[in-house]
């Protein structure tokens, strides 16, 4: 997508042919700045401190993290301990453990003289498979907004929450893709953006790229969603997913859930949109899933820019008041009125998702 | 309240017998500073950059700025000036109308010698009423933290939204006024805070005044609050009320409605407490209340301590992002299992309020 007048990716190997470069999403809305990667410990680090996010630019990352450690070590040891110092800096999001097997699958028979060229060759697969994974949900998804404009919205109004944004995959997004698709082809949307607390990936993410790619959107606290959709100025809200398991049930960032509820309050409709790497075909049920509690100072401290122009990171808290940090909640299938995925559109069941990946009937 | 080991309220008068006191709640929680206001311009100032804020206590400021008036010039129609600054202060502020006119009620007989006397002395007993009326919403609602005790849970776990503590009133509170007392008779109490964005009030007021008492309490980002219920965390949330419709419709800071919803989804109580004078007999519902949509200014910066322990605003969003910023929302009374006020427990319902308020009937 846009970043002024440039087309980016949120990932790429860099001219060295070795190196891995992202942008520091950080900084973002502030600043635009892309880190060169050269190390395992780099990649881990920036997952860890989310300089990357989302759960498949997460698993990207993680992909080409293979890869610089293998620069330094092919070892069969290397490579066990690389997966695994990558799948402990995120416990929730399931495409990173995805990633990590997809390495090790594509490497274990591989001699160690050959695996660095194997690695690229196996990560730049996955960002690629991304990106056509997303333009697919954008084709899919363009067609639930398309019927809100046929039947006369305009615009056609659309909450999100978080960032599912091309900032959150290698291109195009998954909840923000059939927006960008539809802007394109020139429908009118405008976007209700949740700031997204704590981290404000809404604020700083999906406003920062929506603003980029020239679409009309508005920043809302998280609070105002139930208010906008309680008085009709509500078409439909979309969001991404970190893990969907199979009875549909679908974790994401801490107060999907609310807007969930809000949007069957007022007959609304709910989707969520993702590729099929986000589905745990393992749990039965959401309320598996293991929900990461991050560190308090993400609610505790917020990094803006200061009049004088600098970052500058204040404490909005009484001193020595506790604070608590889950990062996710689970959305229950019966909330959401449809899932969208890079096969098509189904109903959040077991039933629904099956009829997309009938391979999956055991 | 507590502030250390010193009992204060938000308001009173200083040694001089003249001078009028307020803690500055701008610079909460970061300092805790007492502002002297002298004068009817200082009462208004204080009103306006909400050094005071909270409908009772802007109530009560703004008697406390009649008398200051009135000691410089006792003329009629100085207090007829004095009246009608303080009411453009914050016109929309329902307490604010209600104290200037018993101000000038209790005046416009007295002669013009004797006018100061009674001006603190009518003054002083809005806020004594205020404390009384707050201390009964407390003797009335400590027990439905005692009933959840009493089957067993250790701590009584309670949500609030926004700040309904005593900075809000001259003392104790509303929604906080139950917490307080249950946890000066020993019940163990302990309060998810949400933040309450924008304005953040229920991470600097009520997590303030929370510490300063001693009472356990978590913060936590709005977002939060559906999972904690969804996962058994919160035994009953409690909030206050900007205005309680004659339905019992509930319209409060913006985000009360989504964590009502989430109430009523996982079987968790949802009280509101509040004075008689919240209440809008002349309304049938909620969706007549007009919802004010304040500066965006509001969501888009945030005031913090710096790591150096300057208070800084800082710009959280991409420069050009348009906001919304509706500062209230409308909870059905459906969703709320009761209201708590000076009188007693009710349903929220015309019958519930009628049955505490029957002088009401028409």
């Amino acid at each position: 997508m846009r970043v002024g007048d440039v087309a980016y990716r949120t990932i790429w190997v860099a001219d060295d042919a070795r190196s891995i470069q992202i942008i520091d999403q950080t900084l973002l809305p502030h600043r635009f700045e892309v880190v060169t990667l050269s190390s395992l410990a780099d990649a881990a680090h920036a997952i860890r401190s989310m300089q990357v996010r989302g759960a498949p630019l997460i698993g990207v990352t993680a992909a080409y993290g293979v890869c610089l450690q293998l620069l330094e070590d092919g070892s069969d040891a290397a490579l066990l301990r690389a997966c695994d110092t990558l799948l402990a800096t995120r416990p929730t999001a399931v495409n990173l453990r995805f990633a990590v097997e997809a390495m090790r699958e594509a490497l274990q028979g591989v001699s160690v003289g050959a695996r660095v060229p194997a690695a690229y060759e196996r990560a730049t697969e996955l960002a690629n498979e991304d990106v056509a994974l997303c333009r697919s949900i954008a084709e899919h998804g363009v067609a639930l907004l398309e019927k809100v404009h046929a039947a006369g919205r305009r615009p056609v109004n659309v909450l999100t929450h978080c960032n599912a944004g091309w900032l959150a995959t290698v291109d195009w997004g998954t909840a923000l893709a059939p927006i960008y698709l539809a802007h394109d082809r020139g429908v009118p949307v405008h976007v209700f953006v949740d700031e997204t607390r704590p981290r404000n990936q809404g604020a700083s993410l999906t406003a920062w790229e929506l603003a980029q790619h020239g679409v009309p959107h508005t920043v809302v606290a998280d609070n105002a969603g139930g208010h906008l959709m309680r008085t009709g100025r509500v078409d439909l809200c979309i969001t991404g997913s970190d893990r969907v398991t199979a009875n549909g049930d679908v974790c994401n960032k801490i107060g999907t859930y609310l807007k969930a509820l809000a949007a069957r309050d007022n007959g609304v409709p709910f989707y969520v949109a993702f590729p099929y790497s986000t589905i745990d075909w393992s749990l039965a049920s959401g309320d598996l899933v293991p929900i990461e509690e991050r560190d308090g100072d993400e609610v505790r401290f917020v990094s803006g820019r200061s009049g004088a122009g600098d970052l500058v990171r204040v404490d909005l808290l009484p001193a020595g008041s506790p604070v608590a940090n889950p990062a996710f909640d689970v959305t229950p299938a019966s909330l959401v009125t449809a899932l969208v995925t890079e096969r098509g559109v189904c109903d959040a069941s077991p039933q629904g998702l099956l009829s997309l990946y009938p391979e999956k009937r055991s």
